[in-house]
């Protein structure tokens, strides 16, 4: 890449983005735009102004009492709440690293990311105590912990120490805070990717990624100040913490539901009426759960304005056309990662040069791609194994690899490595295709797909397949070893009421998109498929329980006249 | 302003913003999307693909053939067409800055502002060889001129010299071009203001800054692929490139309709329906008369999808009224000048506080306002004389000065001047207010606010009330020297067929928004109002012809029983 520099411009080019500036322009503008909570079943209101006056107050509590500096981390264990917001732009917004505490991630690793990220206090919410409890004898560098609760601390039983009230602390600091210019490449949050391999790996975003990420959401979603929007998943997720800014951009109204999340599908669903949501993030299971949900009303909620994101894996399209029949919600598919801020491509409106030539059908099935990529960010394929770029045709599959403003270039203070980037490019470790109208398509995570006899074969295709019977709740496909093909595909399923069925009807779903070769060699009836601690398929540690399942087999069951 | 640095971040910081990953994004996505062009009175196709492969032939050409270097500047002269907009990406994509060259200045700031930015070509339409031929004699650093038609090179007659056939040129270079990495704060482009006093002054945009604008056009404006930008102000002004780069970022499809500007209302409007334009730009007077035309039409065209955005001047409500019923259409107040690049407020939709609060008649008049800042932008009101800043109270008046990441910071190669900028924003010369929820309203130019007895009186909110007549063509007000109360005002009417009508008839619509001291002491019927170049009132010289009409005159009019 030549790199060039020309004539020096006459712009503010030295004016920093600073997320400040977001929230600091919805106070000004939208003051009394409304933000909603949840705390103890109750729903709470209160204003981007009273917000404001609050992060101030943290501000000034984080610099007064608590000797915060720019540059010192500073942990948050919550759920999705005010608070959780606020801290989302007072922390930040003093120069100091707001660091994402994932709480579902086991005790040591959580433990492990505080001690990397040399975390000086942490925020906890009185709920997740013991969470803080498990690891407080591991840590190094955490001087104190400051509990976020509606009690009187004379009602808090724990065994953190020092720890101070958040609201008694904060209450009678000034509400008037001279925000500081922030040098923009300085990290505004932290957030450890959860491998299933190694160590996690932390994530810092600089004010200058987050401001350009949310200037592109907010390009893309189409928000204004008439939008209101439902944080769903968890704010220590980026899924969240995007579409927050973005809200805030626009001065669009949130609603904050507290600890409410997929578990509660039918308490959400009513909240998402009761204030016409029309924004919301999720994975396709949990707006599943709220179709179903939707599916018992008498009355079907008109949702014409919604466009509901969905990311983590691709949506079914009997989930989209659901919604969007039902209710005149748009499901989007949306792909991102922790890497990725999240936002890279989005699966919104059709192609316009495709519009007119596909049908219905057609439409529905290109809209699980996940999408076109959002434009300031680079997508390429590499050959996984040569390095080679892979041609833009829509067959050819590579690594999907992405590079662009918001995109991570290295891990904090991990030595560069060529398994996490390439060429300048983060790796995905997604196999994928991108097409010649930019489409990109995920076919597998590279490490799951199945490698037999030179050619690949896809797990989440088949996954998706075989998810296709009625009686299924979940399937998963992985690849085992196998003497003469390198690896042959096995299915595990789950089924409703531990039915089970003949081969025959999972076959018939198969032939649709795959041919005889590529069939699994036998499909496994289980009651439980092993899962992470993030709830993904623990596709490692079903290789290991079935690896030597082919072995010593010449072929098997319905490939073997074929192969 | 404090300025803090904290923990490094892990983002791809470095990654620059330019404006070619705009048009390498939409040709990679949107390959097929049609780009429209009229030339000699007929409309060609192509597409975006057609035009990036021209983009990189002329890449070549300027490397290659001319030689052209990052930080040279390279003036284009042409109207709105296919070849100009080729040219947006292909000089600045190359590390070289495009000086947009004003055809409407007098040959005289043309030739200035041709020889301070040191040009080195210039790319001239062949209708605009006479305007070349003008300056030509007095150019000390342009080597030679690219001329743009369809014609065979033998057929044009001009006394320039070297000439380069542009078709000719460009048809035997590599349609490859290795475009390089940009430093982001290279000039991407220049434009010199069109002051009335003094020489033109020079803003270089950097990429930045055309990024970042680009980014929040995007996201105000809510542009897809599916859109269509019809490019009605000259693509020479900053209107017209800031909609053309919004509509590239988001893959829309665009007409240039060349030589085809607000004379030619008409045959705009025909293109408009029959291409299903959704979004352009322009000013009042512009969609005043497509607004007229469209009332003669029997059958009236849905245009319910379009935003249309205004600019220049507070659009009446009966311009946006007669819009929004007859065809469904938004006209949509936006604020900028050449030093803001130009957006920086818009008035789209209404304060979701305000919304339930207003009637019709008031939601329509807080639509003529500027409308809000774009989040990123500061704006501010400091007092002209004392420098202090003035409440957001919507009633203190103040010089609207502003600051960002697009907003200019100096002149080119001009002495840094407290006329111009203060405390880090640019002085917009604008007198105007700020409201709590946010809503910017100019009342006058600082230089054009009269000063009656220690209180202002606007000229622009009399000119309105007096256009409210429907025999009124044009209205101007200035000051006019008053020996006691300083100044007072004059107004000049110029009518529908030099009627001339009772004073009463005026005062009763500027009693609508005035008290009886602030009215006119005179209203004078004239035939002409002077104007300047580039079309507006010229102030300046009215004041200049009536300075000593007052003089002497104790009071006069209706003002005489109330001061």
């Amino acid at each position: 890449m030549r790199m060039v520099k020309g004539c020096p411009s006459t712009s503010m080019d030295d004016y920093q983005l600073n997320t400040t500036t977001l929230i600091r322009h919805a106070v000004r503008n939208f003051p009394d735009q409304e933000l909603l909570y949840r705390s103890n079943h109750q729903l709470f209101r209160y204003t981007y102004k009273d917000a404001y006056k609050r992060m101030m107050r943290i501000a000034n509590f984080l610099e007064n009492k608590l000797e915060v500096q720019p540059g010192d981390k500073i942990g948050v264990l919550d759920w999705n709440s005010e608070r959780h917001f606020e801290l989302y732009f007072a922390i930040p917004g003093i120069g100091a690293t707001l660091l994402q505490m994932n709480l579902r991630i086991s005790p040591d690793d959580l433990a492990y990311v505080t001690n990397h990220s040399e975390a000086k206090y942490i925020f906890v919410d009185e709920s997740l105590l013991s969470v803080a409890e498990a690891i407080a004898p591991n840590l190094q560098t955490v001087k104190g912990f400051i509990i976020m609760s509606d009690k009187p601390m004379s009602e808090i039983k724990t065994t953190l120490a020092p720890i101070y009230p958040f609201e008694e602390m904060i209450k009678d600091e000034p509400a008037e805070y001279d925000w500081p210019i922030i040098e923009e490449t300085t990290a505004y949050s932290a957030c450890y990717t959860s491998g299933t391999t190694g160590r996690p790996k932390g994530v810092y975003y600089s004010h200058r990624n987050m401001y350009l990420h949310t200037m592109a959401g907010a390009a893309y979603f189409g928000v204004d100040s008439h939008d209101c929007l439902l944080v769903i998943v968890p704010m220590f997720h980026g899924q969240s913490w995007g579409l927050v800014h973005v809200a805030v951009m626009m001065g669009a109204k949130i609603i904050f539901p507290g600890r409410f999340m997929a578990e509660n599908t039918a308490p959400l669903v009513d909240l998402m009426i009761a204030e016409n949501v029309t924004i919301t993030g999720g994975s396709p299971a949990i707006f599943l759960s709220m179709l179903q949900y939707i599916r018992t009303l008498e009355r079907k909620p008109d949702l014409s304005r919604a466009r509901f994101l969905s990311g983590a894996s691709e949506p079914p399209v009997s989930l989209m056309r659901g919604f969007k029949e039902l209710t005149g919600a748009e499901i989007i598919h949306a792909y991102g990662a922790t890497e990725t801020t999240p936002l890279v491509a989005i699966n919104y409106q059709i192609n316009p040069t495709l519009r007119n030539k596909l049908t219905v059908e057609e439409t529905w099935d290109l809209r699980r791609k996940q999408g076109l990529p959002i434009t300031g960010v680079d997508f390429t394929l590499f050959d996984p194994d040569t390095g080679q770029e892979v041609p833009r045709d829509g067959k050819s599959v590579g690594e999907i690899c992405i590079r662009g403003p918001w995109i991570t270039g290295a891990y904090h203070l991990t030595p560069e490595d060529e398994s996490g980037f390439r060429n300048g490019y983060w790796r995905s470790g997604d196999a994928g295709t991108i097409d010649q109208n930019g489409y990109v398509k995920i076919v597998d995570r590279i490490k799951d797909v199945i490698k037999s006899g030179g050619e690949w074969i896809s797990s989440i295709d088949m996954e998706n397949a075989l998810m296709g019977h009625p009686e299924v709740l979940e399937a998963v496909v992985v690849g085992i070893p196998h003497a003469k093909w390198q690896e042959r595909p096995l299915a595990l399923v789950r089924m409703k009421d531990c039915k089970v069925i003949p081969r025959e009807e999972f076959d018939h779903l198969l032939y649709e998109h795959f041919t005889k070769w590529q069939l699994p060699d036998q499909i496994l009836f289980v009651e439980e498929i092993p899962k992470t601690s993030v709830g993904k398929f623990n596709k490692k540690e079903i290789v290991k329980q079935y690896k030597n399942l082919y072995l010593g087999m010449e072929s098997e069951g319905v490939v073997s006249s074929e192969l």
